[in-house]
């Protein structure tokens, strides 16, 4: 029996192992049925045949498992998380947020796409492997994190703790959705962030803006000339100094995937609220993955209610973040961010919210094109290679704290509304993710 | 009898009658007590002499009165308020709002100082000059309007309509404190006003700032270039075209008096919540009487809460002031900044929110001149000469709608709390006005 009749024939069975899985509640947020799904998931994994332990963390358990096949057999480490966000029936849900419910071919259930049903494709496609060839062609790692959906706050950690264990050639992600369009996607990697506050204070209280207009200064109008300084008006290049300086420029290749990108002006203004979108593909997929922002995220001073009031307000705060691309570094940006504020306006405080870095996996590497290949064979259609996505995700943490490659290939439907009452995930669209990874599997073993 | 022996020996009869008036309440924004107080003022001014009369508006009711001694006397017209600001006990008030009651040489009360008291002090004056003398040395005419604090909102229709029953060749006011030393002063204008607000409506909702960064355009960052783009970063100068056009540069007898205008920067930054004042006494009252301001009053956009959120804000909203100097009109500097806009960001909305005209009467006018030697043998001191006010009071319509010179002659304390808890007048204050008022008379009718 090969491995789709195998798969087929066990459809009924993936599905309620899949159900079991999806049933037991853990929430990272919450600290719910967190240790009860560890230990779930390691027990199913050691039935696998996967060599399975939990790793304490300073906050929740790490699942890790291995089959190491041979010793020079290439070694391929999956990430997933098996922590979901919350969910309660009445924020919308049309049945139970917790029990699995099929309906149009579906499975609707908190966790269906985000993560479990991709993390357990995984898993039975190492079942599935194992079952048809009795052996898998590569030695495979698993860490499935508890705490993602909380913000990854130990993960960097733990790599740096773990490198011998976590050691591997390629780190493999299925998490996030298809591309709108159906297509598969190979995502290689995320944009990073730096995240700051700029606060203005220029006195004691809000003044008369006309008994002291002209004698007190106006905080909002020296943040106005400051952010104004930061970005050019007209193409909206960012002024601070050295900010490009280290940003790789795509390759040739990227530059072919790039053309290559779906891509619909009038549904990409109509996701974002625009009447219209001015650019071309090439435009936009250069600015959303090789082109870092500097972004006014809130500004606040003053009066905002209805009609008139006449001050010179004591302060002014403005909220920027900017996301960076492969090659710049947070903490290289945050420098000489504060160089140019401290040149052109001392006075303004500077808080630092929050950072991370960017990551990127070169889609020349011959083992990101091992994977587009392992990933059109099983879909029969070429996946979208993605250069980044817009957000950021800590995947730096594979390509910068371990060193290595890494490719996301998402197996959730588009509208697999994760985070949202109603997440699901298509049947279909586990049983292709099982499909995928045995390709993958077999194509990096060979 | 003189007037000196007259005044002191009715000391008690005039705070009586002052009493009398400060217990009626007339609050304009609430309609309380408005129409009992026009009436009591009427039969108050005919006791004195004054043929008086109320004339309605649609508002309020003008208390208009007048003495006219012979043909050719010196025709002048007093202004001043009989409306006051709402107060209650609660608010803060060491006595009843409404109850006159003397503490330490003051009296507290609701109106004391804005404007009752010294509107007072001007009845009393012609009262006791009457007395003394017989008859008075010029032709008087009192416009008492009962909507100053809720903004005057017919008070130049008013002067439209009846010019010619107003026609006079100087309008008096004493309404504001004396200066913070204790000093006379003499105002001669007022900067004028123009509010607008600015709407960047740049998408139908916040967008994710990785997800469509570099591709949503942000209003914030609109605002900001746009408004950086209406003022220089380094000297303040308005960059808007034709801003200066008109402005009127002070005369010699001006700058003179600007010399003269006291000035301590270490007081002057206290009262306006700063560390320290930079300016000297020249640049002060340069920029605060004859340089015009562009100022943001608010500026709203985006996550003004904790922490950090990483939006593209949908719209940006920027409230702006421009305090006018005489010579510019805000229809003038209105239809600039609408075209200014248009050539930076015509996808910005304009709403013109208000505006008020500035007013200025020259020192080097010989009747202002008379006033100054009158307040000055009145207090036996130099009077403030302050060309212009900072704010903005409806002052245009005696210089620009009735076309005549304007003196603003203030009675009360400099801590008078006008529109706060405690409000109050000095006796002395309230008895200086009543002698400043018969010298005033005593010089310009000769």
């Amino acid at each position: 029996m090969d491995i789709e009749d195998l798969m087929e024939s066990r459809r009924e069975m993936y599905l309620e192992q899949l159900f079991t899985v999806l049933r037991q509640k853990s929430i990272s947020a919450q600290n719910v049925g967190i240790r009860e799904m560890a230990a779930m998931l390691k027990d199913l994994m050691m039935d696998i045949g996967i060599a399975t332990r939990l790793i304490e963390t300073n906050g929740h358990p790490v699942v890790y498992g291995e089959i190491l096949s041979k010793p020079d057999a290439f070694p391929l480490l999956i990430y997933g998380h098996y922590d979901v966000q919350p969910a309660e029936l009445e924020d919308g849900w049309d049945s139970p947020p917790f029990e699995p419910t099929v309906r149009d071919g579906r499975i609707y259930c908190r966790g269906a796409g985000d993560n479990k049903g991709q993390l357990m494709a995984q898993l039975m496609a190492v079942k599935t492997y194992l079952d048809v060839c009795g052996e898998l062609p590569l030695n495979l790692k698993f860490m499935f994190e508890g705490e993602e959906e909380s913000g990854s706050p130990h993960l960097a950690e733990f790599v740096e703790a773990h490198r011998d264990l976590l050691a591997c050639d390629l780190v493999y992600t299925s998490d996030g959705p298809l591309h709108e369009t159906g297509l598969p996607m190979v995502v290689l990697g995320v944009r990073g962030m730096l995240y700051v506050e700029l606060t203005c204070q220029t006195a004691k209280w809000d003044n008369h803006s006309g008994n002291k207009g002209n004698i007190a200064p106006n905080p909002a109008m020296q943040l106005v000339q400051l952010i104004a300084s930061m970005k050019d008006g007209e193409d909206g290049r960012v002024l601070i100094d050295g900010f490009y300086d280290n940003v790789n420029e795509p390759t040739a290749v990227e530059l072919e995937h790039l053309k290559r990108l779906p891509y619909d002006p009038a549904q990409a203004a109509r996701q974002a609220g625009l009447e219209v979108l001015g650019m071309d593909a090439q435009t936009y997929y250069r600015r959303l993955c090789y082109e870092p922002t500097l972004n006014i995220c809130g500004f606040t001073s003053g009066y905002g209610g209805a009609g008139s009031k006449t001050i010179i307000p004591s302060k002014a705060v403005a909220k920027i973040d900017m996301r960076l691309v492969a090659g710049q570094d947070p903490d290289d940006i945050y420098e000489k961010f504060c160089r140019h504020v401290k040149a052109q306006a001392p006075w303004v405080e500077i808080q630092h919210l929050g950072d991370m870095k960017p990551s990127r996996t070169s889609a020349d590497n011959p083992l990101i094109q091992q994977v587009i290949t392992a990933v059109e064979s099983a879909y029969r259609n070429s996946p979208v290679v993605a250069p980044a996505l817009g957000g950021s995700l800590p995947d730096y943490v594979w390509t910068q704290v371990l060193g290595v490659p890494s490719a996301l290939v998402p197996y959730a439907n588009s509208d697999e509304a994760n985070h949202s009452p109603n997440e699901n995930i298509g049947i279909e669209n586990f049983i292709s993710g099982i499909r995928c990874l045995c390709h993958v599997m077999e194509r990096l073993g060979r």
